[in-house]
């Protein structure tokens, strides 16, 4: 699993303090622990706070790049704070995101190609929310047709079937987890599929063990990459210890070591 | 899921020398704490030890059932052991274990025939130990043709896709988890499936997380039944989560305690 660290994101009390007040350092020490947890790839989002989110977004950046190398996903709802991103990553990046709205797909498409980065595509479309699996396919193949007509491989698309908090619509769970299935056949070469998946657990009590579980159940339906706080030692331990039950790493009696050193 | 409680088999110590000393409480002690943390079933195997394995039998029977009436799985290789507990048990009960091999259904079906108990059918016939999941629904469909010639309802029939320890076989993790759901489609309806779950981590340094890991992966594809250790809490809390998840319990925020008072 592609594990994408979710934790340098504005919306965090810590990370948008830092982002007002410059501290280079939590930044930096997010970063760096993030990757000795097991992350692959680094989420980056200036939130809500930022007065200026291109000039935040390019700050964040920075910083981060002066302690680690690994990719980054430019996790925004505004176009010119992703291009600024895609500007400065020094590894392929991500989009996140674009939905399966034409006006989401005119401007964004365009960068993934320019940029030759990934792109996270939300099933949804302009009727909001997804259902149940069936429109998640719909929403999806849109996505689809639109990046092969864009000239975007399959391979950069990474597609979320969109995870509800299972306080709220708990049967749109089991929606979610057929749908990383059906996705996944939609086209040859295969879309890859991906999950912000704090979100299942949103108001629960039992947040930690919600998230590791239903992670769990996606990565045994063939889920590819994941939002996540790869601080969560058990959440990546579950990770791990389905991804070795899926052959993926080689069995070593400290294989939850070994998956982390890599 | 429908949870067989493991811990009353003569093959761990603290049975085998009860059974050996006729020790009721530890067996009523088992039994109870299992029930308790949340076992519908108790499975019974007198183990290697028992000099007269149909006495043995008789005796843990009549020692369980003097403190709890839930349902047992009679665990044997001998036919006269198991009769000797459908005799005995008050509630339906289950057989554990037939294969696909002819003498093995030969001997036991007609017993659940005559005793309307459930039987548990591994997917192994006379060439042993299935190499993959076609081998699996090979034998399944053996297993399932045996019990309709015999008059048995499949909804009576629970198939293990038998899990081997993945630090011997890593790669049938996978065949196992696509068999439970190849299984489900043999028949309509459909015979329930079934894992004797511990042996996925025999010989691994970390067996409760293989175990509730793999578990969480099973129930995913659709797993109804697991003989399990129901005092391993956090086994019982990712198995709760994960059926929780696929909308067969009702969400609060105490659905732990909720499940296990059910």
């Amino acid at each position: 699993m592609l594990t994408i660290g979710e934790r340098i994101n504005g919306m965090f009390k810590d990370v948008g303090k830092a982002i007002t007040s410059k501290d280079k350092n939590v930044i930096q020490d997010l970063a760096k622990k993030q990757v000795e947890c097991g992350a692959d790839v680094l989420d980056v989002n200036v939130g809500p706070a930022a007065a200026d989110a291109v000039a935040a977004m390019r700050w964040l950046i920075e910083s981060i790049q002066e302690v680690t190398d690994v990719p980054l996903a430019l996790d925004s709802t505004k176009a010119d704070v992703i291009e600024e991103g895609l500007k400065l990553a020094k590894k392929k990046a991500i989009i996140n995101s674009t939905t399966a709205k034409k006006a989401k797909l005119d401007t964004l498409l365009p960068l993934a190609k320019k940029y030759d980065s990934g792109i996270i595509g939300l099933t949804m479309g302009e009727s909001g929310i997804p259902r149940d699996r069936n429109e998640r396919a719909e929403h999806a193949a849109v996505i689809i047709s639109a990046c092969m007509e864009a000239g975007i491989p399959i391979e950069n698309l990474y597609l979320d079937p969109i995870i509800l908090p299972v306080n709220v619509t708990q049967f749109q769970s089991l929606e979610v987890l057929e749908a990383i299935r059906d996705l996944k056949i939609l086209s040859d070469p295969a879309p890859k599929t991906v999950l912000g998946l704090s979100n299942v657990s949103q108001g629960t009590d039992k947040r930690s063990l919600i998230n590791r579980t239903f992670l769990v159940m996606a990565i045994a339906n063939g889920l590819d990459a994941a939002i996540v706080d790869p601080m969560d030692n058990e959440l990546m331990d579950a990770a791990i210890t389905a991804e070795l039950l899926l052959n993926k790493h080689i069995y070593c009696d400290s294989f939850l070591d070994a998956y982390r050193k890599k």
